[in-house]
């Protein structure tokens, strides 16, 4: 049953859980404590540092384990900031930061500091000019990933380090996706990483800070991890995490190189295999196990649970997923489709099968898609996308009707019966959520000769990415948005 | 190899071992995913929160868990507090709460809250009235633990609840001490435990907050474990810690039974077989597995190496631990001696040579003890211990120098040599430490006649504990301090 959603979380590493399970019974006491098991335990854990220190290129008393990576993220920025709050109050961020990040500076915010955040391109990453220029004389600390979870671009760390090392602004790198590759970056201040995501166990993060980073823990603390983590130290766990990090790292090159190959060629062909997808993130500059596309008239949630059937673990930045009413605050800072998103991610540790999982993937994807369509009564005809007219045969009528409200196109027949063409359709797509707004749009648009509008109106979160993508990916006006009403201006 | 420190640490419960390494293979995965692994991680999340909801003795849906103790304590208090703020911003604790609860106490004060500590008697215990009293109109939340984790005292929970619900004030319960035994009371508003107190792994605490409680989660947050403890779960860790407690209360009457017998034969034994020897606590209202006592003339650090020496493993709240320089606010608070101070607590699942282990540890601590007192050359004589005159001759005088700086003695000289018997003594231990400084005040007030007063110069911080203790123990009159200057009259 294939796995690729390793950017959630992958299973333990054979080494992590050799040294969980071995360090069980050495690794239970308050390494505080004076007595042989005390000191036991704290042997272990002194010697995880060490082995995790050496992996993220820092001393072992700048490293300190944390509950989890969002947890070293919280502590890390609001540390940071408490550290430089005499240079002032301003935190600046990429607008495509893990969540963990974006919920600090909220609370950052909310407390009364302020946040900058730093547009992205549409491949998702950050022009380091741009960081540089939202650097201020107010600025206490800026964060940048060094890769993203959703789309898998890598940012220029080192490059934005060199410049946040000129304007005298520490930089912490969230490297949740990049420590089991050794690829980081150069001249962090502060980095956080988490365990789960290298096939160590959960529970366990880590953050460094480098000497001389001014640095506040927030409060409550105690005597824990430099006074910078406090609670009782999960040490088999962190044993774990440590000998796995080393594990994999000793791995990464061999297993980049393979999966790279297989992220490639999903890259390459869901595009010829499925009409109307759009493969998002930048083709060269990102992780080698992470591949993300959006597709057409798709629900996104819909599309997962037919994968998951097919025996397909994957995950979706739509917002039609269970969790969220919201789009992928990433997608949506790049501009691309939101609906019908899919992103793969193999575990850095490859099984024997993996090639033959892609391969089985790329098989069963179509006629996945298809489905999830015909369910939807995803747009016919000319103006779908002209040149796959036979592929678009698959794009049935609904047959049943939509369970999630059905749009009510005919309150736009007003202005449809006064014409056979008329210059300007009203669709309302009020209540109908992601992606029916934009199949009504694509479904409507023949409606109007070339040069006419449409007015979409639409509540849904998700209209506000996806009908401006939608306008990109066909070649259509997207004239911009008033409350819930979107305009369109048919260009073919 | 007797292992008495379960207050910190205990190790795994067999039962958590079990679940812990069956759910490695089930529980790594994400449970917000949809997934197939996603879904059964959240099954086992579901579960596990079930178990352990019904061990506590709350709904489901009114527990998370957290990644310590500790965590649960911060998080409570400050949920509590931020949710209660329009009533005021006055937190009332008990004066002997853990340190996770004073630190976040002293949080909340460095943030402009006010904090009330309720003192409490010579066994540890709080009177409720006492606690009562200190609710007034602005207190937006009481704090008292079960149990104490020092000396095992058991507070009067339910009773105290009662009251602050009259109130109209939540009270939160550390109950990190008594959720193996059951024993948390009744009628509290939240609840904190930590796993590695019960023979779960570390990494896991829980927190319980009734329906109906105004709690605001301190921020950052996010959508795990109802947005209270934010970053991924530990779920083969949450998992073994419920089947951990749910085992151990299924044994804890019977093991509360068989340790209660054992701890009864340690506080009555330890004053028989060691002189000058104070048995802290409650002697009725207490864990079943928790006895600690206190050795005038001892240093507790060197006491603790001299049982681990002989295999025993304990704690120690005396200042002459390696962790801190200050004695443990519980003993200051009950105004009992902290010098030579030793807690046993034993495993809350016995094993089976619990009670020869304690028979044994009987037999080594008179003689660890004689030797600790030899080293430091603790007085013999009269005023020493009357009535015990002929075990005093293991007080012998010191073979070597004090490593620790040397008590000046000699410079009360002046005084000393104006008469044999002058009315007033000056005792200079400036820079000596624990118990130093009482041991020179036992020595020289052979010096005074009836009714004279001797004064000790002492800088440690635990001399402000240990000399009026000291007075209490024999008998002489404690008249206060002045700075680093302590007044002695002797009675007699």
């Amino acid at each position: 049953m294939p796995y690729f959603d390793a950017a959630s979380s992958v299973p333990l590493h054979p080494v992590a859980r050799e040294a969980l399970i071995a360090s069980l019974d050495e690794g239970w006491a308050d390494p505080a404590r004076l007595h042989r098991e005390g000191r036991r335990a704290r042997v272990l854990l002194d010697a995880a540092r060490e082995t995790a220190a050496e992996a993220v290129g820092c001393r072992p008393d700048e490293l300190v384990f944390t509950p989890s990576g969002a947890r070293a993220l919280h502590t890390g920025i609001a540390g940071a900031l408490a550290g430089r709050r005499r240079a002032g109050r301003r935190l600046v961020v990429s607008a495509v930061e893990h969540s963990a990040v974006l919920h600090a500076a909220a609370a950052h915010e909310a407390a009364g500091g302020a946040v900058t955040e730093v547009p992205v391109g549409r491949t998702g990453r950050v022009a380091a000019a741009d960081f540089a220029a939202a650097l201020g004389e107010d600025t206490a600390l800026a964060c940048l990933q060094s890769a993203n979870h959703e789309v898998g671009t890598e940012q220029p760390v080192t490059e934005v380090a060199g410049l946040c090392s000129g304007a005298g602004v520490p930089l912490l790198v969230d490297a949740a996706q990049s420590l089991a590759w050794g690829r980081a970056g150069e001249g962090w201040s502060l980095l956080a990483g988490s365990a789960h995501k290298w096939g160590g166990p959960a529970g366990v993060g880590l953050l460094a800070v480098r000497k001389g980073v001014r640095f506040v823990a927030p409060p409550p603390t105690d005597e824990r991890e430099s006074a910078r983590s406090p609670g009782f130290e999960n040490i088999p766990a962190i044993v774990a995490a440590a000998a796995s990090l080393r594990a994999v790292r000793a791995e990464a090159d061999a297993a980049a190189e393979r999966l790279r190959v297989l992220v490639d060629r999903v890259r390459a062909r869901v595009p010829e295999l499925v009409p109307d997808v759009e493969v998002v993130g930048d083709p060269v500059r990102r992780l080698p196990n992470l591949v993300t596309f959006s597709c057409l008239y798709v629900d996104g949630e819909a599309l997962l649970h037919a994968l998951d059937r097919l025996g397909f673990s994957v995950s979706s930045g739509s917002s039609c997923t269970s969790s969220t009413l919201t789009p992928s605050h990433v997608l949506r800072a790049m501009g691309v489709l939101s609906e019908g998103n899919i992103r793969l991610s193999l575990p850095p540790v490859p099984g024997p099968s993996a090639e033959e999982d892609v391969e089985r993937f790329l098989e069963v994807l179509p006629e996945a898609v298809r489905e999830v369509r015909g369910q939807l009564g995803a747009p016919a005809g000319p103006l779908g996308k002209p040149e796959e007219a036979a592929a678009s045969e698959a794009y049935a009528a609904p047959e049943e009707p939509d369970e999630r409200g059905e749009p009510r196109q005919e309150a736009a027949g007003e202005e449809r019966t006064a014409s056979a063409e008329p210059s300007h359709v009203t669709v309302d797509a009020l209540g109908s959520l992601c992606p029916l707004p934009v199949i009504e749009l694509a479904k409507a648009i023949g409606d109007v000769p070339v040069g006419g509008v449409i007015t979409v109106l639409a509540d849904d979160e998700a209209a506000r990415v996806d009908i401006p993508a939608w306008c990109e990916m066909r070649g259509q006006e997207y004239l911009g948005a008033d409350g819930t009403e979107f305009r369109v201006r048919r260009l073919d």
